[in-house]
């Protein structure tokens, strides 16, 4: 394999870039030519492909996004698509094709690989819902994003004796939800993951209010309840200061972590590696602290469960 | 004089605790007893008082919020409520009182200083709306706060070439929309202080697509209109990728800049001198880069202006 | 078991405070009694006690440092001092004890468990040398501070074209210098576990200038070479612009990551649970993302290995 | 004037870039062809020039250091190499320079301008030296990361009750330890405007020691004392536990402020006005708030000194 191709799809996630420079360096070393192809699937097919340099990637790893942009993958899934995606790869000679993504994304280096194209992919996203890797590129810096939100929330919160609502990212996940509110504090969690009872959200704050708890904090996942929804209830059945915000896209961007710039290098690495030893359909993950590769038809399709006993720890902390 | 009280009110703002410490410590050098007062106004109707000493505010510089709360001043504007909170003053031998906090709060000083107790208003309040002071502490560490904010989600503006509107605090007033704003490279601010045409908008969208700018930037003052309106009126006029972001409370928060602490610092130090030598009914704000004391009643009445030159920048850089 | 103590002890990390939290709030929910000993194993032998409640730990989860302050552990080794600990400890009715710090501490907790007093260690140093575990509280945040100041050094080497060696924590470990060095893209990373050859390095930036290279970033381990000593060769051997910059004290503290929050939860959550089961003798830790109880003997005793791969990396990502 | 130079020069500081952009944007705005002269003086000598557009300076904003790269000026002082640059200026039909830099550069300006060659200087440099304007663009940047950073050694000053001695940037000058030290809370401030008195400082930490304050944090620009000599002394005359962090190159890094891109923002945009009006000598500054006009003589000869009432108010809040 003389010729690769990389791209960036779905949601951008900080880290992208760090892995994007990896990819180029490490290729580089070992005398394969890497092509990035601009904005995610979309590139392939509209063949805007551009060869990278070491240079062209120097001091990308602090930076958030993705230099070779990225776009959603809708109308990827139909195979005239990725037949032609396929055919505007052989053309310019590449030989295999490294996608860095998240849910949506990995199911189009599925399709490709599946079709005979050589394809691995490299889990990034900030909503770590890829079954089968524990992390993925840009979780640990969406949640860092969130914690410092929140911490700058708390002091108003503490300031005013004001109970807050606040609203991560996670339609159908809680990863964001859980970690950000265990480590800010949160006296309740809520994520689409475990239902919750309304009844009991209010007994809780009663019961904080009775032991003069001056204020309470609740980080929703924004699959489980938006957080407007949830103040006009709260409101409806208690006389209590509380107010919302939502962190929206501040949680996306932004210089990624140590953890997130030594996974991106790492995911890379093996990527390439596998890539060119003949793998495919292969996403490249961690997994109890090793780089894994999972075969890509059970990271999409398999649903990966967030951790209950972390979960659990909320309520006594909580006191 | 012996003894004062000092207290905070209105919306928390980052450099509150900064000025506490001073105040308490300086107050401590010159023998002078300070009694902190709990939640605002609140504080003086409750008699609610507590004595602070140094060791009280270690560590306080760096720290977001305020230790003696804040409330809002709500009912304060009845005379019967300030006369009661001088009565409660006075029986406890308090004989002066710092209030740090913004515009409504110093509308409270102001009724106090008018009845005969000697009262000073120290400038403090994100929004940087009292007349006759170029800065009030907590405004610079908002707009930095607003600024990360911005800069990360330009990272997901640029990687998805997708525009965004952006709307920070300011009910009022422009003055975090327009730093923030020019900060961050914002193609359009918009802000309460002058009238803006949705048509002339659209067009500079319009003329931004045609010369392939990538993506648009909005940063909108709550007052001027919501993002979730504007987003609106777009999407109805253009077929162009956005998606808005409310920043909300995360501005308010957090550890305090350079400025607002060094600022808090010099206001306290003023404050105090001015009120043991016997002055009252003023605040003590900056105005051309020196520490002044400008009437209460010019303070909050007045309404203070944006500074034009700088908007008007804004359309030259944005090419 | 009814009443706990529980200490820091060592360097202070960030997250330290995280987890005396937990286990005041989650020993609190579990009717067990929590007393916080001043300034480490002193604390015990001074009987410098303190029970906590859950209101004294508030807004802790933040914070850097240590609440309950820390000391150097010289003289703990001496068998009299562990049993006046053991003495005091008992006098007070205090049943178990929790430490939380690194492998200098963590053998004390070893000699106070072997004395029969049930005690159980929690991993927590900013050096990350503790055997068994993959990662202690304090590394992740004293990684990111590192990164942070490195990502500012390289604005001025970019800017100046100039190189720069960076020295950071680690005298017998370059964990901290091996993921700082690889999240910053350094070209060189010197740790004590490997031997460096000073020509190999003097070629290697040799190699970079006729490459066009404008600058070269060196990460060093305190225990691997002193940045002023390789200063000093390199100078004397090329002719470069070269300027050192030592890290130090700013890697400790600072607010914590999520990482560091989420395992100081975890750790002490198991803690609690171990030493009220019976357990004694035992670090708590992470191992492949589980939390793992090890023998202190092995904790303290064996030598942590860093991770090769990761080490190799580094030559084909500097191109 | 239809074609101008922009250079940056001597010590990068944050907002640089922020201020190439704006004379970028805001020269096509006004069809000013701009072009960059590389790595400062050098640039001009080297006939090293690139044109510069709007889309070359995407994203400036937020970034640290310079992207036209800089020098040092040694040898700009002789009068051959300066007629050189005219000539080179000339060749390229260039009609006039704008220097972004600090003291040392912008001599070099004030030699240009002095020889018939239209320039203007905007004040940039952490050091804040330059006569005659309040405020040089990066210092406001460089501040807030010492303070930072001392926020973060003051974690393990705390938590050890352990002294420091920390030492930042400033040759001649203290702008940047008094104002670190003031919005920190050293308990000392050292610099080269004041001379100082060991025995007061020693005495100043005994009688702390006797009121029990558990830390004491100097702050000490490296133009008065190096934190190691000061260490020495202190170790030699007191029994005391103290350590030293020299900040160094991290001050000069990292995304600028606020208030260093609005006045990079402003400072670019009076430049380009008044070098096309036919201004030529002039260094562009902020005085008592607004942005003016220093001749260049009067900038880099006449001495500026430091806010004597700043640091008459350390003692007092120093408790």
């Amino acid at each position: 394999m003389k010729r690769i191709a990389v791209l960036t799809s779905g949601g951008d996630a900080p880290g992208m870039n760090a892995a994007i420079r990896s990819i180029v360096r490490i290729g580089f070393s070992r005398n394969i030519e890497v092509i990035g192809a601009h904005a995610g699937f979309r590139g392939l097919l509209e063949k805007n492909f551009n060869p990278l340099l070491p240079r062209d990637v120097s001091g990308l790893l602090e930076r958030g996004g993705t230099i070779l942009f990225t776009s959603r993958t809708d109308g990827f899934e139909e195979e005239e698509m990725q037949e032609k995606a396929i055919k505007n790869l052989r053309s310019e000679h590449i030989d295999g094709l490294i996608v860095i993504g998240g849910n949506g994304s990995q199911s189009g280096s599925l399709a490709l690989s599946v079709k005979g194209f050589p394809t691995i992919g490299v889990a990034s996203t900030i909503d770590n819902d890829l079954w089968g890797t524990d992390y993925t590129i840009g979780f640990d810096t969406a949640v860092n994003n969130a914690i410092q939100a929140i911490d700058k929330i708390r002091d108003t919160a503490t300031s005013h004796a004001r109970s807050f609502i606040i609203e991560v990212m996670g339609r159908d996940k809680g990863f964001i939800a859980l970690d950000s509110g265990i480590a800010t504090g949160a006296d309740i969690i809520l994520i689409p993951e475990v239902k919750f009872d309304v009844d009991k959200i209010i007994k809780n704050i009663e019961e904080g209010m009775k032991k003069k708890k001056m204020h309470h904090l609740i980080v929703c996942a924004e699959g489980a309840i938006r957080a407007r929804e949830l103040e006009q209830i709260i409101r409806s059945r208690l006389d209590i200061e509380i107010r919302i915000s939502v962190l929206g896209y501040i949680q996306r961007g932004g210089s990624p972590t140590r953890f997130d710039r030594i996974i991106a290098t790492l995911f890379s690495e093996r990527a390439l590696t596998e890539l060119v030893r003949g793998e495919s359909g292969k996403l490249v993950g961690i997994k109890d602290n090793q780089i894994v590769l999972i075969p890509l038809g059970d990271a999409v399709m398999k649903k990966k469960s967030i951790d209950r006993s972390l979960y659990k720890i909320v309520e006594e902390v909580s006191v």
